[in-house]
């Protein structure tokens, strides 16, 4: 496989893929690239979204961001198309090995996936129990049903092992989560 | 009119949005707002895709990045969704008052449309002739049939006047692009 863009300098070798210890971020940047080249799915991560003080140009060509603050994102991190239907999702990784804090996502992307869902987008969120080595994704639905209806401030792992679905880890795609949507196909439909 | 995020702090008053002298973006930028506050439709421009060299931890909360460099885009810089519909976009400005060079559009960009409208999206670029104050909507089909036939590097201002849309500025939205989706909805029904 060939990965342009340079996204993934860190890796030094293909052959890793299989391996554990990779963070949640770079599986699916690898598995967005796999949906891509074989043309299943079109879906990327949003650049981080800062807001840029100061650039230096040295010379034409080569702009120098010397001062930028990061930005609280309005939006999910990763959206794009399959099979026509627009998606949606944000991706979080805790170490906690009993429940997701939702302190990890931001009310601002909440709001976005409820609009995304209202508007007939298939919105989600993607979680790695990094210490469970364990990866769910739970619909949006789903997750406002639980937001709305407790006051907790946490998912414990039993919701996502009762309403949403674990992802194993696989060589191409990485993480397939694409299948999960298959699944849920019927509620779009 | 209510904008959050700060987006718009160069704005001094609401009361010039009529006025010309705003960049393609800025209004853009303001449209998207409207459709997101009337419900219409969920469509941001993507960050500006950097990479992240060094940052200062001054404390806790203010991260500072000191040296970061621009990106260039893998995809184009709009997207979101409207009724159930994948949209996707580019944007851009031209001082020529004849012709709108290609070189203005990455060749990456030309591919991701090209991607999206295989896979179901709706897919468009528009494009400002600032000097003659006029915008234009072309739909990707009409981009692609360009490339692919003329050997030319800029599409001639007549050529989006026989197969774009024109778009005049109104005052809510600033520009209203999706009234052209509108116009040839039967292509995708």
């Amino acid at each position: 496989m060939n990965y342009p863009n340079g996204l993934f300098k860190r890796q030094k070798s293909d052959i890793n893929y299989a391996n554990r210890g990779m963070s949640l971020e770079e599986d699916l940047n690898i598995s967005n690239q796999y949906y891509l080249e074989n043309d299943i799915a079109v879906i990327y991560k949003k650049p981080t979204p800062i807001t840029i003080n100061h650039v230096d140009f040295p010379n034409r060509r080569d702009a120098v961001i010397t001062n930028a603050k990061f930005k609280i994102p309005s939006t999910t991190d990763y959206n794009g198309i399959y099979k026509g239907k627009y998606i949606d999702f944000e991706a979080k990784e805790t170490t906690s090995k009993t429940s997701f804090p939702l302190a990890n996502i931001h009310e601002h992307q909440i709001r976005h996936l409820r609009q995304i869902v209202k508007h007939g987008g298939i919105g989600f969120i993607i979680v790695k129990f990094s210490k469970l080595d364990r990866i769910f994704l739970l619909m949006a639905y789903d997750l406002f049903s639980f937001i709305d209806s407790e006051k907790r401030k946490s998912i414990p792992l039993s919701y996502f092992k009762a309403k949403g679905q674990e992802i194993k880890i696989t060589l191409r795609p990485r993480i397939d989560y694409l299948k999960c949507i298959e699944k849920i196909g019927d509620v779009y439909d």
